[in-house]
C-alpha cells in the first residue's frame, strides 16, 4: 500500500510528534516523514547533540518536553527513550490526551505497564507498543508456514539471532536504564514465538551469559514450554562469530529452517513415512541406520515464497484505532504476556531452575 | 597406523569372540578380521538368521553362547547384544577369565557397571567399551580446536545430531532392552562432550520428545552446566527433516561450527575486539547496531584441517593395555560419569526440572 500522497480519505490522517532522537526515535521521524497517514510535529531529546542531528534533517525541535507535551497540534505521541523512563512519559503523555505509542519494551515490570494501560483507559486515548518485528520477514514466513499448516501441526520452534559485538556500548550496558539482551532482542523473539505459538505457557527455563560485561545479560537461551506440549527455544547472543540458522521449525509432516534473514525459507515436507529399504550408512567413525539420510522419494523439498511487507501498516492501523476503525495489531494483552515471560526469565536465570507459570 | 599383516612383534596379539552378530557385532567381526592385532574366533547369536549371515561371511558360529565361553583359544570377548544383557554376559565372560569389550551403552544403571567393574577386577582382567565414536572425525576437529587453544577458553559447545527416521523399529524402541536415543547416541553425544569439557557437572537439564512412540524417547534436548560456568547443549533428533549444524563451539577468542560430519570445521578467530566505526544495519524491519556484521579486518576466518582416525587404534590398544602395556583409551571411570550424566537426564525428563548435581 502505498498512496503516493497523505489523505486524510479512507485513512485517519494524524499528528505525531516523537520524544527521544536516539537511533529508535530517528527512525520513528523518518517512517513518520514517509507515511500516508502521519505528519510530523517535531521531536525532543534531552541530549542537544541529537536535537542538532534532528535540526540538520530539517526536524522541528521542541524547547522541551514540556513544550513538545503541550503542543494542542499533536494527537500522537511516540516515547524512544531508555527504558527506564517510559512509564513516566507515557503516562504524561496520555495524560495530556494523546494516544501513546510507546518502543519496547514497554517497562521494566508488569505493573508498571498495567499503570499505563489503566491510564489510557481513564482517558480514553489508544496506546500500544512498536513491536516492529512483528514486520520481520523471516518471522512471517515461518508464521506462514505454521498457518498454512502445510507441514503439518507445530511440535516445536527454534528462534536464534547471532550477533558478535558484546553488549552495547550506551545506556542498552546498564541495569537501571533496563539494559541487557533479554529486554532489548528478547522482548522480540519472545512477542514472535507467542504470535506463532498461542497455547498457554506452563514453564520457563532461562539461561543468562555476562560474557561482555557483569552488569546485564548479554544474551540468553530461553525454553518456554507449552501447556500443548510444544515448545520454544529462543536464543539471543552477542559474541557469536559465526551464525548459526535463524529459524528453526520442526512439524508433524516436515521441517523448515532459515538460514539467515535475508534469505527465504527452505522447507522439507514429508511425502510418505515408510521407505522401502534402509540402508545402513557410515557415519564418521560408526554406522547408523537411524541417522542415514532418508530416500528423497520420500520428501518434498522447497523454498517458501518470502512475504512482502511494508512497515508502514503500522502507522496505518495505529491511525485507524485512533479514529475508531478496527483493533490494535499489537495489543496490550499480548504485549503484558511477553512481559510475564521476561519476568519468569529473569526468575528462572537467577535461581538456576525450572519456573513453573501460567501466563 | 597399517602394519599390512598381523604381528605379535610390538603389538600384543589376541583372539576374539563376538557374542550377538546384529549390526554392533557385524562391525565387530569385520574390524577384527582387518586387525593388525586381533583375529576372530567366532560368533554367537541367539538368532539363527544372524548365524546364518555370518556363517555366509566364512564367520565361524559356536554351537552356543555356552560354547563360545568355554573357547580356551579366545583371550577376549567383545558383547554386543542389547543393552539389558550386556550386564550378565560381561560378568559371565569375566568370570571365565577372558578380557572384555562391552557394546554401549555398557549397562542400564551405574550399579550395574559397577558389578561389572568389581568382577574385572577380582578376576584381574581387563574390561572397557566400545565408544567407537571417539573416533569421530567432526568430534576430534572440535577437540582440537579447544585443546590448541586458537580461539581461547571454551564458553559453550553445542553438539546435534539430527535424523529423521524416528525411533528403529527393533529392540531400540522397547524400553526393557533399553531402548531410546538417550542410551542410543546421548551416550556417544555426552561421552565426546566429556571429552572436551573435563570439568565438574552441576546441573542436569534434559527434555524429551515421543514423537514416533511412546515406549521411549525418541530424542532429547540436553543442558550440562559444569562447576567452571561452561556450559553444554547436546540435542538428539530423528523427527528432523532438515539438519541444523552438528557442532558449534563459542569461545572466549572466536567460534567454530561443523555443519555436517563430512564438512570441516569452519572456524573464526577474532583478531581485535574494537571496531572503528559501526554502522547500524537494517536486518528485515529494524535497525541494529548490535547485530550488525563484523568487520572482516577484525576476524580470520578459516577450515581447520580435518583430522585423520584408525578405528582399529580402539583394538590395538585393547590388546597392548591385555599385555599389561599403558592404560585404557575409554577408561571406566569415564563411561561412569557419562552413566551419571544419563541418570540425571533421565529425572530431569521425568519430573520437568533442573537436576542439582556433582558428577
Amino acid at each position: 500500500m502505498s498512496l503516493g500522497e497523505k489523505t486524510s480519505g479512507e485513512l485517519n490522517f494524524m499528528n505525531f510528534a516523537v520524544i527521544g532522537y536516539g537511533g529508535q526515535g530517528a527512525w520513528h521521524c523518518d517512517r513518520i516523514l514517509n507515511s500516508d497517514v502521519a505528519t510530523l510535529s517535531g521531536t525532543y531529546d534531552i541530549r542537544e547533540a541529537r536535537n542538532e542531528a534532528a535540526r540538520a534533517k530539517g526536524i522541528h525541535v521542541y524547547d522541551s518536553l514540556e513544550a513538545l507535551l503541550q503542543d494542542t497540534a499533536v494527537d500522537a505521541v511516540v516515547v524512544a527513550t531508555p527504558n527506564d523512563s517510559h512509564n513516566a512519559l507515557v503516562i504524561s503523555a496520555l495524560r495530556r490526551g494523546k494516544h501513546v505509542i510507546c518502543e519496547k519494551p514497554v517497562d521494566l515490570t508488569v505493573a508498571g505497564f498495567d499503570a499505563m494501560v489503566a491510564t489510557a483507559k481513564e482517558m480514553g486515548k489508544v496506546f500500544t507498543v512498536h513491536q516492529n518485528r512483528r514486520w520481520d520477514v523471516d518471522y512471517l514466513a515461518m508464521k506462514g508456514i505454521v498457518e498454512s499448516g502445510e507441514i503439518g501441526d507445530l511440535i516445536d520452534i527454534e528462534s536464534r539471532i547471532h550477533g558478535s559485538r558484546g553488549i552495547p556500548s550506551d545506556w542498552r550496558c546498564e541495569k537501571a536504564p533496563g539494559g541487557g539482551m533479554i529486554l532489548d532482542w528478547g522482548v522480540h523473539l519472545i512477542d514472535q514465538i507467542l504470535q506463532i505459538v498461542k497455547d498457554p505457557i506452563v514453564r520457563v527455563v532461562c539461561d543468562t551469559t555476562y560474557i561482555t560485561g557483569q552488569e546485564v545479560d548479554d544474551g540468553f537461551f530461553l525454553t518456554l514450554h507449552f501447556a500443548s506440549g510444544k515448545r520454544a527455544h529462543i536464543e539471543v547472543a552477542t559474541y557469536n562469530f559465526l551464525p548459526m540458522p535463524r529459524f528453526y521449525l520442526r512439524c508433524q509432516s516436515g521441517s523448515a529452517l532459515i538460514e539467515d534473514w535475508r534469505k527465504h525459507a527452505q522447507v522439507a515436507r514429508l511425502t510418505a513415512w515408510q521407505e522401502k529399504d534402509v540402508t545402513p550408512v557410515q557415519n564418521a567413525a560408526g554406522i547408523t541406520r537411524t541417522m542415514a539420510p532418508r530416500d528423497e522419494l520420500t520428501l518434498d523439498c522447497y523454498e517458501a515464497p518470502r512475504p512482502t511487507v511494508d512497515v508502514h501498516d503500522f502507522y496505518r492501523n495505529f491511525c485507524a484505532v485512533c479514529g475508531g476503525k478496527g483493533e490494535l495489531i499489537v495489543k496490550p494483552a499480548e504485549v503484558r504476556r511477553v512481559l510475564l515471560v521476561m519476568e519468569a526469565a529473569f526468575r528462572s536465570a537467577e535461581c538456576h531452575s525450572a519456573v513453573a507459570c501460567s501466563i
